[in-house]
């Protein structure tokens, strides 16, 4: 079992990575103690791996619940019904609810726990590689409206991160490809040796070689801790590179229909979306750009926006958390390895962008 | 006008107290500034004084959305009605939401605040006795849900507290009398001499001399400010102290569904209720709790909880906030002016007083 540290002070937390964390009771009671314990999973993922979970989580008072599987359900209404389980198990306020599955349950538990009796403890335990690289990690947590992605929830950090990587070996592989999207993220922000490394082993991840899986979860997780450390709740601009491509990619989401397109693959041609401004804006070359969209490609993800005008692609994007005084600030590539959070760019190749790759009014 | 502070770091606010507040252009300017504001008020305050408000905001963006008026709709319908405004707008992280109205206003308002976009700032302008002296302060938010009072929330605290004095002339007299159920909680846990002073200046809080009213907000504030800053977020005993009388008199309130008791009518029969039980275990005298119980009935506050039987009624205390590990700790009177947050307390003797005040069984 590999480990590393969220340096939160009062709220630092561990995050556990490994093969068979699941069913070790000894690393579960540490984590959780003899507390109460929520076990919020859904339909796909609680027959996998909630036996293996409840296996070792030996005897305590246990309640559990399903959600269903899907970004479409990161609703309101599945939000109120993890509150419904809380207030049925009649559990008090040092209760742990823990969120078995990928990122849309860790985000609706997540924000459950943030609320339930105004904040109570919770534990990620990420079955997907998107959620055990990314969202697991960081405290984000909350549910979509249909106006926007995510634009309801909760700065609330897990007590703990437990990622078993045998976890993925029932992940399908859209899922698999999908969370790749998030690790390229990494490489492309913060640490281009990492890209590198990323285009030599590909063959591998895309075959889920476990060494590979576990030295880039890893790596993601490392990055993802030094900036969540230094800008927790996204006060400064140093927390916002995490969100490279998110920008256009939540406006793409929100514009499909919640699930049609993975997180990840909206991530995948968000970040492209980036890149191409970035490369107008004479900061990347047209070669770095190829670069990019190869190892996209490569990796089975998407590359093209649907062709929702962009007027509406505008308009959904200005939705995002990120507009200040009526500004929409964004997340570019000043090389790679290199990002920033910036609005500073010319509106006019931002417009010329879109119409290119979204056209140029809805069909 | 008067002012204080409450003092949490960089979390620090401003509470303004007195007569055309809200129509003062210059300090809503100086606590504003120019940015986007949503008013979220109610049916009955918003015809009394949302026009005051508006002419002293002068031109910016802004929105309104109005509740229901009463502690029934403090549901998660109501808060996600805020939320679907906030998003309709077209708001971004950089707007206000401004809370008009009393405790009901201002709990959904600042939790829908406090979850918009992960949080933005809020603003309480409370027009209620017991706001302005009670919830409107100290960042508490939240919602009901039928297995129990606030039981879903967040701790949420606001950029400052404008409380137009000139709002009490046009409060219903029961709601006046259930707003100083809480100006007497502040006098039983901490300050004796405000107790005295109390009894003695009824009359005038009663027949409304605003120099009267005046003095019991500015000190109910200060002890209120002195609290919350010493523990924020209730991880120590400290804070649990302003709930004297809440465990009781949420399961009241609870139990006779919401609406039908106002707040500060089931924290005075739950105020009562701890004396007596304090009474019970030696710490106050038979004279000290007939004292209490005599300013109660003089401010024409309930004194006898509903007869739903001892079972329910601890039930429902046990869905309180104030459980850890299985054990129900409440606040009690050492003596008067001197509350202690305990679990050491005789369980026999709590039976035995529900048992003499609320009956065996549910009728």
């Amino acid at each position: 079992m590999d480990s590393l540290r969220i340096e939160l002070g009062e709220r630092a937390y561990p995050i556990y990575i490994g093969p068979r964390l699941l069913g070790d009771a000894g690393l579960l009671e540490r984590v959780l103690g003899r507390r109460d314990v929520l076990v919020v999973s859904n339909e796909t993922v609680a027959p996998l791996w909630l036996g293996r979970l409840r296996s070792g989580l030996g005897t305590r008072r246990l309640a559990q619940h399903l959600l269903p599987d899907g970004e479409q359900y990161k609703t309101m209404e599945a939000f109120s019904a993890v509150l419904d389980a809380l207030v049925n198990a009649r559990f008090n306020r040092d209760c742990v609810v823990v969120a078995l599955g990928g990122g849309v349950v860790g985000d609706i538990a997540g924000f459950a726990a943030a609320c339930y009796q105004r904040g109570v403890d919770f534990v990620q335990m990420p079955t997907t590689l998107l959620a055990q690289v990314d969202s697991s990690v960081g405290g984000k947590t909350g549910i979509n409206h249909s106006g926007g992605k995510n634009l309801i929830g909760a700065f609330h950090q897990p007590i703990a991160v437990v990622a078993d990587t045998d976890a993925l070996s029932t992940l399908p592989q859209r899922e698999l490809r999908a969370g790749l999207a998030e690790v390229i993220k990494y490489g492309l922000i913060r640490d281009e040796p990492f890209l590198g490394w990323l285009e030599s082993s590909l063959d591998a991840l895309l075959a889920r070689d476990p060494a590979a899986l576990a030295q880039a979860i890893r790596r993601s997780c490392e990055i993802k801790a030094e900036i969540v450390a230094l800008d927790e709740r996204e006060t400064g601009a140093t927390r916002a590179l995490l969100n490279l491509g998110h920008t256009f990619g939540h406006a793409i989401e929100t514009a499909a229909g919640y699930g049609a397109w993975l997180h990840g693959e909206a991530v995948a041609t968000g970040m492209l979306l980036a890149a191409e401004l970035s490369q107008r804006l004479g900061w990347l070359g047209v070669a770095e750009v190829d670069r990019i969209r190869a190892l996209l490609v490569r990796a089975g993800l998407p590359t093209d926006p649907p062709r929702l005008g962009r007027t509406r692609m505008l308009q959904l994007m200005r939705m995002d958390k990120k507009v200040r005084e009526g500004q929409l600030r964004l997340v570019l590539l000043k090389r790679l390895g290199n990002a920033v959070f910036t609005a500073d760019y010319s509106a006019d190749e931002l417009e010329l962008l879109l119409k290119a790759r979204v056209g140029e009014a809805a069909p």
